[in-house]
């Protein structure tokens, strides 16, 4: 049969008189003066059905009708006997039927897509085909597909190749927890799911495709976190011969045309640039928000001319002192302030010094201690009467950036500081190579271990020094959007005697080496360029463009924080039959009786 | 740095005295008259340089270079003095080199990309990286991203959403083995890979999405097979509110474009229909071949007029009598057709009954028996002098299609009957929904359980009656290419009555049915549109476009029929901190004790 000649978005005036076939759920009904009112939703719109009772059989088969009912509708296009409704697109029009066939009677749904908004997350997403039907996720959906398609017409214009790189992987445990997955051929022996193909694309490198990209799923056995799924895609793109400059001018290019595209918002040419010393400085983060001000002021100088312990001892202590100035924060209450002091401890803080500015000085909290210095200090942090000053003091720097850069994002939400329509975007740029872990006691790669170091720092590397290693910059990059990371990369090691030299400084022996990353090191050794990449999460962008800050929203079939799929049950037990061909066998921990 | 003005497939006449850079791999090099000429290679081609001993800091880097090498070359584009080489696009030219910088030297590789067929395909697979640089692989891959970007671009005009469905899925054990995943989270339980979308693109379209795209990752655990990978490709579509020819019409002008766009070469439009039925009866196979004829003719009547035991013993028992004709195979000799006689025994034949024409009657073989339907059976297989005729003869008429269906393959290969530039697509349609399986004493699907039955056949689901449910025929369709089968799709049960009735024939008792496909039946029961699909293996495809029978030249990093990844040394133990996490225990079986 002719399920349709016209979709339910699209009938217009110019269409007044046509006969046309219609297929779709039935959104809501009414009756009114014997006459039954359908409207009839398909993906690209709704529209008005009207059955009279003169047209005998399309009526009766219409007065059974119930939400979510799918039908097919043959009828004259006609003007809107009641006038138009300026909520439709096709609001001018309704179709007079005079043939309607019920393909599939629905039983009476979990809910209703017009009020999934009523029902709790797990109930949407068990049903999660009913949820889906929901304007605003066909919405999502259909962002998500145009994000792929300009993502995939970008790159390939520019000559990338999408290459598919293997989900049966070589399990590194390195970085976040590997999935693996049982080999019945290999007894005894795993594969596991890539957390991202970054060695395979650098192999594509050496194996001379010069310009890759793939929308690539990649996995991560992590432990329950609202923001993240197990499974998640990101947009992965590899480029031969070329500097850290044009990897990060490509990706310019693909976000300037997406939200042009989607949005029709344009992307400043070129996106600001910070150093990672900067962001961290003056924002305490690596990927500042920079939708507002306030900046980190070091007031180091200042605290030692007074005779607080708490700030002069932190600086003698090797630490610093510094402050961010509050617009408007002064009218805060004193549980509010206190509330603030609780919360920054979780990030290592052992208080919240602050102050509030009144008649161009200080006053209250930790003013009576800091008289000395009030003029400097008002004038340093360019505060005005009504302003909060809060202060991160702290014989360690990072603990004190940590401090203030996560305190100066709450206070910019709470005190509704953020115009939602502002986008701010931004590159962070010379990242440090390494950091040392105290509790590893030795150093971590920031990015890494493929990351390249900057070109001068090369003879860094064989340096016992500490600060000479510490100082070391990498040709890594992250781009950020209002705060959040949206992608990161890097220019990699192409000479296998740097990468070499990186394994063991960052505490992995050449035995270890070999096991771990023997083909990489071997790939390089036969003739590889230089290249470098990004990749940039998918999910994440889907979410900034449709302004949602749940990513099971932009996911089809999301999985809760505990990994499970609602609506099929899955992960599940499976048969001792299937465990056995893998040779395996579970063994649960032995729980501790309860009472 | 710069690394490069062009490729080093894009010089021309008309860059003459232009100072370029190139980078890429050194292909090769040789020494005349005390100058140095290194053919350069990168992506796009290769060029020759030429370093001149006057340019001496260029020239005597150029000395120390060796095969794959990572150069950067700038020079002049000159006229190639040594006269045009025509096999090269860049033949006119060469570049007259001033600056030479090596960004890499290269260990003596395992061997070089233009003599990678001298070595076993486990060293290219050991060093992919080294054999993805040949101009071959280059071409399979860029052909492979060709085909993904001309079907997402098709699909999308026509408006099909790019939707990505799960990668941790729930086991259902049916049809092939799948893959397990343990969870850690969900104690004791496991996620399993994909064997298709095909559930998820059933529950989209009852989401309403109506119009889906996937190119797919799927996954098989089976057991070792050279044509087979365990992760495969498939283009996975779906549509709602459409019948059989509009999802045939919709890949129809698919494969039209990608034989159009890649090869340059027309499908003809529409693409021939064959029953199943036909396609069984005529060629013993539900993929013909339809390159070469040897059509399967009925000679059981004929069989039935002669004394010899063999044949008309076999049609009184229920069975038949076929025969093909195979143009010239009169000069095979004794010792082939006893070989073909063995050959057949594979599938189920007790023998292979031939005789040959001569001078216009039937001699040798079981001529002698046949002598009294000689003429008829001359005339009604077409024969003619030199030709040979092989019989089919079984009591059960699947043997005998299979037997010959699998023969006339054979033969029009070992014949050289088949010209490779000829292309025969086909659409085999009309299957029966179930056929009977002795083994497990039931009805199994021929396509899968969300088969839809015709409109006509629905009646006989109830049926007891063995031949009248043999009868019912399903709305599947598949795509033939040469005897290959390229891609398979049906439309799907929409209606959950029929669902439960289908499920009920395959021997699914209700409760296994909700245990399994529970989700699919709620959804069918809360407004599921009509929808059906199509999936094709893009594997095969481009195998079929840049003609290679071996799956793992299309597939980047490929696996052994084993599974192993020889590069990565995939699959490999893990540790038993790891498999502690997930609960498990390996334990591999007792092996017998070898003497």
């Amino acid at each position: 049969m002719n399920y349709r000649t016209h979709t339910c978005g699209e009938l217009r005036e110019t269409h007044l008189d046509q006969t046309v076939t219609l297929s779709g759920w039935v959104n809501n009904y009414r009756d009114h003066g014997g006459v039954r009112f359908i409207d009839l939703r398909d993906r690209e719109g709704i529209t008005q059905i009207v059955f009279h009772p003169e047209a005998a059989d399309a009526h009766a088969v219409a007065q059974k009708l119930r939400r979510e009912d799918v039908i097919t509708v043959t009828g004259k296009c006609i003007v809107r006997e009641g006038g138009e409704n300026p909520k439709l697109a096709t609001g001018k029009i309704e179709v007079d039927a005079t043939e309607a066939i019920v393909l599939n009677d629905a039983a009476n749904p979990p809910f209703i897509p017009d009020e999934a908004e009523k029902v709790g997350e797990e109930t949407r997403l068990r049903y999660r085909y009913v949820d889906l039907r929901r304007p605003a996720m066909q919405h999502i959906l259909k962002t998500r597909h145009r994000v792929t398609k300009i993502t995939r017409d970008y790159f390939d214009e520019q000559g990338f190749y999408e290459v598919e790189t293997p989900f049966l992987c070589r399990s590194t445990p390195e970085g976040a927890r590997d999935f693996l997955v049982p080999s019945r051929l290999q007894e005894g022996e795993f594969y596991a799911l890539p957390q991202s193909p970054q060695l395979f694309k650098q192999i594509l490198m050496v194996g001379g495709i010069e310009k890759y990209i793939q929308i690539a799923r990649c996995f991560r056995d992590e432990d329950p976190r609202a923001d993240r799924q197990a499974e998640f895609t990101q947009v992965d793109m590899e480029m031969a011969f070329v500097e850290q400059e044009d990897v990060m001018s490509v990706n310019e290019g693909l976000m300037r045309r997406i939200w042009k595209d989607v949005l029709d918002i344009e992307i400043p040419n070129p996106i600001k640039r910070m150093t990672y010393a900067d962001a961290m400085n003056d924002y305490g983060s690596d990927r500042p928000d920079l939708r507002f001000d306030m900046k980190l002021i070091d007031v180091s100088d200042l605290a030692t001319q007074t005779d607080f312990k708490v700030f002069s001892g932190a600086v003698e202590k090797g630490g610093i002192v510094k402050a961010i100035r509050v617009p408007g924060g002064a009218k805060m209450t004193r549980k509010e302030t206190d509330a603030l002091a609780e919360w920054v401890k979780q990030f290592g803080a052992g208080g919240l010094p602050i102050c509030k500015v009144e008649g161009g000085t200080i006053a209250t909290g930790v003013a009576k201690f800091l008289m000395p210095i009030a003029e400097p200090l008002v004038e340093r942090m360019g505060a005005e009467d009504g302003d909060l000053i809060c202060f991160g003091v702290d014989p360690k720097p990072a603990t004190v950036h940590r401090v203030l850069g996560e305190l100066r994002v709450k206070l910019a939400h709470d005190l509704e500081m953020i115009d939602p329509k502002q986008a701010e975007w931004l590159w962070v740029v010379d990242f440090p190579m390494v950091e040392w872990s105290e509790d590893k006691k030795r150093w971590d790669s920031l990015h890494h271990p493929f990351t390249a170091p900057n070109d001068e720092d090369l003879d860094k590397l064989d340096s016992d020094d500490h600060d000479t290693i510490a100082s070391i910059k990498s040709k890594a990059y992250d781009l950020v959007l209002n705060g959040s990371e949206m992608g990161g990369g890097s220019i990699r090691i192409h000479r296998p005697d740097v990468q070499s030299k990186v394994f063991k400084l960052l505490g992995i022996d050449e035995e270890e080496a070999k096991a771990k990353f023997g083909f990489l090191l071997d790939a390089l050794n036969y003739g590889a360029p230089p290249h470098g990449g990004l990749a940039f999460g998918l999910d994440r962008t889907v979410m900034q463009l449709v302004g949602t800050s749940n990513i099971r929203d932009v996911i089809a079939f999301p999985k809760t924080q505990n990994g499970a799929d609602l609506m099929t049950e899955a992960p599940s037990p499976v048969d001792e039959e299937q465990l056995k061909e893998l040779n395996l066998r579970i063994q649960l921990p032995v729980k501790a009786p309860t009472a």
